[in-house]
């Protein structure tokens, strides 16, 4: 199980010196959306610059365009970018296809998709690389979690593997870990400590056990 | 009606060309979702600059922290900011609330709305400034255009205004523009033409006779 840092409300030279203090307590940074559109992919470049061996996951939730949102994004440095699980087929099909062809992957974002069970099992046979089951920010705000969502992905998910993010924090990992997830987001849980790097190792202790 | 310039593969610096070019021959530019990423909110700050009178819309198609990402969007310049329709509905209420608060509008793209005849009465009644009726680029790709969406939203829409948006050329405007909606947008059909300024007039002219 890998351990994702999500950085989304943060400056690129804040970012940077982040992932200097979590260091190898992670295993994937992830620019997160708010953080794209204040600094667009220019963040990209230049943690890839800083860190060339580090996993980085480009949350653009993408919508349109994704032949050219996902060579953009991978060009900049991202091994894995996201695609909004709502989009059109067409746009991840496209997606899917760009990322193969550059040796990137797709991650789909199942954030508010009202069918999963029905886009799901459509979107696995497409080939996409993970699915995040994701409670949005203002959905957790009204008391929304990735529990239920995570036990039904993991049921009928035949061939992609799986990441949960939405809230997660050293009080509640171990109850969304043992679901076995693939990858496990955190953000807050991280990024809101006064030691970062400890948090980041209690966390991937509390994965690994 | 408005004529909406969307400025969607570019650089900051040619986005600045093209606005002197076509000059006061548009209403609103869009800084479009893929300029977003590549350059971040620095260029809607950038083009605010050095046009201090012109609209400006984010097309940020918000889908979480509806709050976090109207305020980041007005406060860097912006006068509207997209929220995707097929969001969760506390992320819409975030976003136009915020953007009552702060002087500013949404707009909600309503690009893969599955139930558009159901969805948009309810995000009418919300106080949603506008509703974009949207054929993404990757759908326009493989036939879709806009213009049975466009009749189905005049027909139902209450309160909120009208944009159209999904591969509008001097070719076709006429028979969007018959239709009556409240703003027009138009990328590649001006961008794309040698003489900018002419095409945005010639646009221009032909959606106000």
């Amino acid at each position: 199980m890998e351990l994702q840092l999500a950085l989304d409300f943060i400056t690129t030279e804040k970012a940077i010196a982040v992932l200097n203090e979590v260091g190898d307590g992670i295993d994937i940074v992830e620019v997160g959306t708010p953080f794209v559109i204040d600094e667009g992919l220019h963040a990209v470049r230049r943690i890839r610059q800083a860190f060339p061996a580090l996993k980085i996951l480009a949350d653009l939730k993408i919508m349109d365009a994704g032949e050219h949102e996902t060579i953009a994004a991978i060009d900049a440095g991202a091994n894995i970018v996201t695609v909004l699980g709502v989009a059109n087929i067409v746009t991840i099909k496209a997606a899917v296809e760009t990322a193969k062809k550059k040796g990137g992957e797709i991650m789909i974002d199942l954030m508010d998709v009202p069918d999963m069970e029905k886009r799901i099992p459509e979107l696995d046979a497409l080939g996409v690389d993970y699915f995040c089951v994701h409670t949005s920010v203002d959905a957790q705000a009204v008391g929304g979690n990735p529990l239920a969502d995570l036990r039904m992905a993991k049921r009928i998910v035949k061939n992609a593997r799986i990441a949960v993010a939405g809230g997660i924090k050293q009080s509640t990992v171990k109850t969304i870990a043992a679901e076995k997830p693939d990858i496990l987001i955190v953000g807050g849980g991280i990024t809101g400590q006064a030691d970062k790097r400890a948090a980041a190792l209690a966390l991937k202790k509390a994965i690994c056990e």
